[in-house]
């Protein structure tokens, strides 16, 4: 009982660790995606080849558990599955959790908290001792706000109204409407409703680039999209009853690289709790493996 | 020249006309969807059963044109397409228009104005001489700011607010739930996420029926879709340089049967243009093909 695998399965690829309880990587291992609601057969044979790797290798002699952090997870029945299935290659004990637990772990570990991700989407989870909670995480069509493709949803929202209105363009909607080589409303249309999500959440790297340069426009958006991330983060640590020292972790591209998010976030939430600590850090979130098994042996989650 | 054949192909049906210059309907024929964009083929067949039955009435003797308003028409090269296979069917001029257009002639006749839709989604057109403009319409993403997938969107927004703040859920935030057969969170993302964009927009019938009953929330989102397609028309009103005493036709399901969106959409119309004149009728978008002759004749619109 001194070393734990660790698996983050995500939607682009799986990462498996072998870890010692120090939470120092002994052995990596990667493939190709691990999110069951996209393919179920793919995920699992990837999975399957992550941990076969992980249980070969010499330092996983001591493994006591193997815990996986899965996009999807709670997809009805799909993590029974995949337990089931993966539990034919190892008697060791399988710990399947949502992707956001584990991250969660591997940035809070055993405290309580709230992590706030503001990715392509947004969501905050957050833990009190044994009870967990989120807030936000609606999706594209109900909310995601403060995420990437919020904001370049707005960015090309202020686009429709200049059209509307028969203004000229402001240098930001120009540098978006190049971006996507559009020149009029049909073309902006066409790149919204033919483009995947993550696509048009790339533009917000063009948001990110005029705020640098003091756009004034570019910078309001960028703060509000703040504002929004600290109001789903104070919301779920009052829900939660999470005292005045809250620990705070953040993550994905807008709140860990984008300086205005991050500072007008820290703002609004020291408004409201002025001793908060913040972690922000790119730990892989397969790292959680070691907190998740201490947190289960001590009561505080459950293998379910 | 004393008889014209309307169409209006619509995305669930084509209702053909045969119609003389004073818009009495002398033949009607009926059939599936007519929208190129969905299906060119089956929209293709529809349209030349439509066309043909028209053509074999007795009534189309003196028929001098043929008048289409399609969805999809303005997409790709679809409306030429269309109209060159349509023109081996008959010698008589083919007029092929989008089917706002040819809505706008029905309601609105050769005058200039706005015609403000608002159904499951929402969109302005108006007509200054020969110049025509619109407003709004930018689909779900993007706005449509009004419709009844607003509306509908808007009040599942306020059921996930209540879920992220812990709050109980207000009375029409429980029939909205009750409707879709959700209990939580992932039940309303399981529907908003599965359905289409129309069955979404139903639910505005349940804040429609809130409404009525004197439920101040339900009263306020309408009453938010009022000023919306309000600000919409004001900016059409003004792009296209419409004078002081404006024609405005109101369309859709919800402005034409939602009180509280109607008297509030009036209210705003009025303080910024107080001589305006409404047309509210459910006149037969294809009885507008004798105004676009027309205007055609006087060339206040190509026939391109």
């Amino acid at each position: 009982m001194t070393r734990v695998i660790g698996i983050d399965a995500g939607g682009t690829k799986i990462q498996g660790l072998v870890l010692d309880l120090e939470k120092n990587i002994l052995f990596q291992s990667l493939s190709g995606h691990g999110n069951p609601t996209v393919s179920f057969e793919e995920a699992l044979t990837n999975l399957s080849s992550v941990i076969q790797q992980c249980l070969d290798h010499t330092s996983s002699e001591e493994v006591s558990h193997i815990v996986i952090g899965m996009a999807g997870a709670e997809s009805g029945n799909l993590a029974h599955r995949i337990k089931t299935e993966l539990q034919r290659m190892t008697s060791l004990p399988i710990i399947l959790l949502n992707d956001a637990t584990l991250a969660y772990f591997s940035l809070i570990g055993n405290q309580n908290g709230v992590m706030t991700i503001a990715g392509t989407g947004s969501i905050c989870y957050g833990r009190n001792g044994k009870q967990e909670g989120t807030t936000g995480g609606w999706g594209h069509l109900l909310g995601d706000e403060g995420s990437a493709y919020h904001i370049a949803i707005e960015a090309c929202k202020q686009i429709s109204m200049e059209m509307d209105s028969g203004k000229p363009h402001s240098p930001l909607s120009r540098d978006i409407l190049n971006e996507i080589g559009a020149s009029d409303g049909k073309g902006l249309k066409g790149f919204i409703y033919s483009s995947a999500k993550g696509e048009i959440a790339k533009l917000a790297k063009v948001v990110h680039k005029h705020a640098e340069d003091g756009n004034d426009a570019a910078i309001l958006l960028l703060k509000i999209a703040g504002e929004q991330l600290a109001r789903q983060t104070i919301s779920l640590l009052e829900k939660l009853q999470i005292g005045t020292k809250p620990v705070i972790a953040l993550k994905g591209s807008v709140l860990e690289h984008n300086v205005v998010v991050q500072s007008v976030f820290k703002e609004r939430i020291s408004e409201r709790f002025p001793n908060v600590s913040y972690i922000v850090d790119s730990t892989s979130p397969a790292t959680g493996a070691v907190d998740v098994t201490k947190a289960i042996r001590e009561g505080r989650l459950s293998n379910e």
